[in-house]
């Protein structure tokens, strides 16, 4: 049974929370079970895991990073500061896909760049909880 | 019966001639025909459109504008030059996404740029013919 | 009778339709009629172009730009870009002002730069209907 | 009987005398009776002021801006530079116009940049003794 | 009996009546007086001086950073262009806080770059009136 | 009992021993204690923590920042580079002011620029163990 | 018998009308033919074409690009801005040399940049007629 | 008798008292005096002025800038910043020359750009009063 | 007996799976072996540390920071972006030499700043296993 | 008999030798020899200097550059950096050609640059040997 | 007997003859005559050298730099680029004035730039011979 | 016998005179006898070249850079500018470390950037003396 992981980074957590008029109002919880029970009916196994500690993410991307058919990657914050976020995704095996509820182009400048983005093999932005499910789609399908 | 526009910008007409290591080998009649498949399946009608003409694509953009449920538009190399297009696409009722079928960020660095993005709904890119389905994924699931 | 030219850029043809807060509710065929009036008042011609298309405006300026009193050019999202639009008016013999409806220096940061304003001999920007009368009246009175 | 306020920035003094290949040969006298004419035929008020004081212009905009209809205001020197001189336009309650008797963005790189223009109403440049005429006409036709 | 100087640069004048959303409906006075009750109380003089002309808050610095225990120096929008304040301050002896009664960096782009900062002690932004109570309690324990 | 939160960022355990040239010879122990005792006599319990760790100290920020009644946070070296630690202080609801014992911007270029200044409600730099002293009185008047 | 394609772009039509200073007095028939003579007199074909808008410069280009034995393009004022131009030249089969009558790195600061610079094979600029000459001799030397 | 004018700008009256280490023990008097004598020795008149306030600077160059053999600058902060103080010495008719007696170019990054340089005549740094003399001697051998 | 740290950054860990092409075979456990026995063979200590957690390096380096005789540090991705892990290394008492087996110089342009590097008495790149060597070599000569 | 001097730059010696894959295996003398043929056969003498000195190649400039019909250079790698052959260029009386056997424009960043190209009459790039024929050419048909 | 030395960078040889719009008409020899004259005439022994090459001016300043009195160096083109006279210019003993005859900062942009008058005492532009001149009597004075 | 070359650039030969502060007070003749001495007695040959001009610098790569086991460089003030020195570096066969004896990173801003850099195999700074042995270590260990 192959597995996709999903990766959440800093403040997801508080997914429903914060800023609503921004990032909706499903919890990290329900984002987490539609995502599996749709990896299931197409019998992919999914492991989220969310952290707000940089290096901790780090972490996260080398466990899963030889071993899933895919990871989907929401870095939240550190998406435009990141090197070391940028090294663990270009040294693993498997093809990471760059996710944001919100979309960081319409909002601040300082949100424009990714240091991530170059080396993810795509991005999907601003389509709230179909962010994430976009790219679990091309997975399944890969 | 709700209608959604497909703009393509220019050089896409050379699809599946032009750098297949980057865009691929599926032609832009393939293209197209694969997503009026899944549009009428769907029950939607999908009209697709290609200039290579900045102006003819204000001009569909505005023809399409006022009726379309959504419009997945692939600006091509106007994607990061063209204050016209993004006031077309500020001026008109329907939303906008994005798309791309390469990674304009994994690639030259005036490819990162983009003053169309931040007036669309979101952006996919990288994701081949996938970046156009997903897209049309979401305006048909709104 | 001396001839007075009147150039729209591109979604200027939306007047009164696109974003009435920044542009008003005036339409372009009003706004033609009024200047025409006031033009012909004071015994001159007044020849109003709109387009969409860059090329096609360089056109324009070439073919006003030898028989023109001179000419009122609104290059709308064309004005920070066109480098082909600025040697045009660079290289006709009629004078030309750049107006604007609105205030772009009051808008996003890339509408403060304008590429045409250097060959120009005047700009009037922010006044509404009024950016163009203020112009013709110029022009009429040399 | 509304009152309308011409603020003639540093070196306009000298009108007529400095490099008047630039700025014509009019002086500022004669400049502000054609002014007060055009205004009380139509039955307004015109008060002109000039300093060379950055200082003093804020405190002319502070008086006059709480009881005129429209401010004209050629920030000379200051254009580029003055962020007190902004702080005072927006402060205040009356409209202003930034006129201009050359057209600066055809002149030295730091003459582009207008601190000013963002907290105005509009601009007008290039247009000698006419750009504060068509301000003028533009106050008095509100 | 010690001095303290409060110098309060352009446009602070029009405290109160000025954007209340951002500066507050306390007037000029009625904050001068609070101050001066808070210092009287502990036992120091306080002299409040007030101008929109750079070159006499020049001449204040000079007249009072001789003979003050401290300086508080709200510079308006001189803070951010302003090298002769800068020489002013660090040319003096008595020790200079920085005070804002609003928080400019959330504001303008133009507003982030402080002159003066380098030259001060310390800076104090964004608490209203206890901005300038922090400076003045600091320098009344010093 | 109000509760206020004091965050101390990455190097602050070194306080008193660390170049006390710039930060003084006070340890964090005895900073707290003396803010405690300041909180405490006016009836407020003050919560003080302390973290190396970027993402522990967003965790903090979500624990303390939907409780208290208001932040008193150091961001030490993560205050110039730290998208993640502004998300967090951007979704929470407690307001938060940025305190520095030293005065950055007398200091390196890159200490300058501060992400987080943005979203607080205001600053302070410069006053040592004043910095502290003074934003916690500013709660503790709200 | 091969064909060499020769690409004029925007007011390229105004040659010996146009600035003769900078561009010289011979008319673009004129030049058209002399280049016709000398491919002919070495056994080849010439096709000339120009044009005042970009996407009709990105149409002869695919158009030519498949079945030239290369490709001179004079590209005016595109040069600096177009990325569609950039891609044509990317996608087709032909080389391509970049050519100016006049010696844009003499002239204006936007005019040092090309875009179109990088993935042609080679540049000639300043040498008038020449510089077509130039280039027609290369291709027929290969 | 040639007159011969000697301005000085901001903080200059602090001559001697403000930070001997850069810019010397001599006070503005002594300065004058020392200068006043070289001058009528050599059958000149010296006018000296000085004015922390631009405006005041702008008048006195206007003033001096009609009957002056040559004016000698010393525009302290405001070299930096001002374009008033520019467009008055391209107004008035006699050479400038600036001189300081520091040596800008050694010190802050910020006093490396002179708006003024471009316009005078010369200019002369890092002597000392001999920044004074040599610009003197200059002009009375012209 | 004295101590020499080598603190490892993130990512290295995957030393000998992670790009073998940039940064070679060998594994960190037996690059530290190797490391260690050059040292016992000196009679010094060797401590090595990995963590991909930029607050565990500081952490790290202020518990090496005031016992080890020099630190060898290899701070991979946060090089370039970490202010903390700078305050750190300047705040400790030990001298630190960063070392990179690969040449960051010769990679991309991101990787050519480094904020740390300015705070270490030197630094070694591009000598793969001899870089650590190098650096070991330098302080066991101390 | 005409005289018309061809200048290779640093590094040039090696050409045959140094990255063939770029420059081509021509060796210097073999280039200097076609350019001589075709220069005598017009009628023209040629001289060859070259230099990895650009102090020299200043001195061959001026030695060349009165008696001179046209100066053929190549100016290497000093193209980028060179202000002191920038003058040279134009002090002397002979025009000047910029050649280079490779395309700078698509290789590094730093390699775009020309502070040489602005003082020549024109430049040609990346046709390899036809680089300095083409200029040649130019200079006979003068 | 005190020795001051003259060092006149690339292009001065042609003095006299190089745009003497700019440079005036004195020839070099002429210029160092009237220097030696006087300098013999106040009992100082003046040296003389010219090159136009970088590192002869680097051996020059070495030979001068520990026996002269005084170095008055004309570095030309150099004065913008050159990091190694610079660093010769800090290593020396000799105190230095940097003099050029012409105004480089009212001239081209790059020329503003001097990375070798930081290192100097003093500088003195635009004055021709005079600049010479003054330097070698403030050399005298002291 | 294998040849080790050891270059060294401009101002080294002051070694031991030149702000020993910085660079210690080694001679150059002293260094390179000692890094003699570790060659020989490790059987290789060492040839140390000083110059203070960039040309004689090209031409001594050149002229070892076929021939050596390894190349020891310390470009001095080049380092940082010259386009030159680095083409050589890329043109010759044997591989090059760039040394130092200072740390540049850790001085003026403009020592940050390395051209050279990048076409080495390594770069040693910091260690003084033990730069350049390192290096040669290195090489005597390949």
């Amino acid at each position: 049974m192959k597995k996709i992981a999903v990766l959440h980074g800093p403040n997801l957590n508080l997914l429903g929370i914060r800023e609503p008029n921004i990032y909706g109002d499903l919890s990290l919880d329900e984002l987490n079970e539609s995502l599996s029970a749709m990896a299931s009916d197409a019998g992919f196994e999914l492991v989220a895991i969310q952290s707000n500690i940089e290096g901790e993410l780090v972490n996260a991307l080398q466990e899963q990073g030889f071993s899933s058919h895919g990871i989907i990657f929401n870095p939240g914050g550190y998406t435009h500061t990141s090197v070391a976020l940028r090294d663990a995704v270009a040294a693993i095996a498997s093809p990471v896909i760059e996710v944001h509820l919100s979309h960081p182009d319409a909002r601040e400048e300082f949100r424009r760049n990714s240091l991530l983005r170059e080396v993810c093999v795509g991005s999907i932005t601003g389509l709230g909880a179909e962010s994430y499910q976009a790219a679990l789609r091309y997975f399944m399908g890969q």
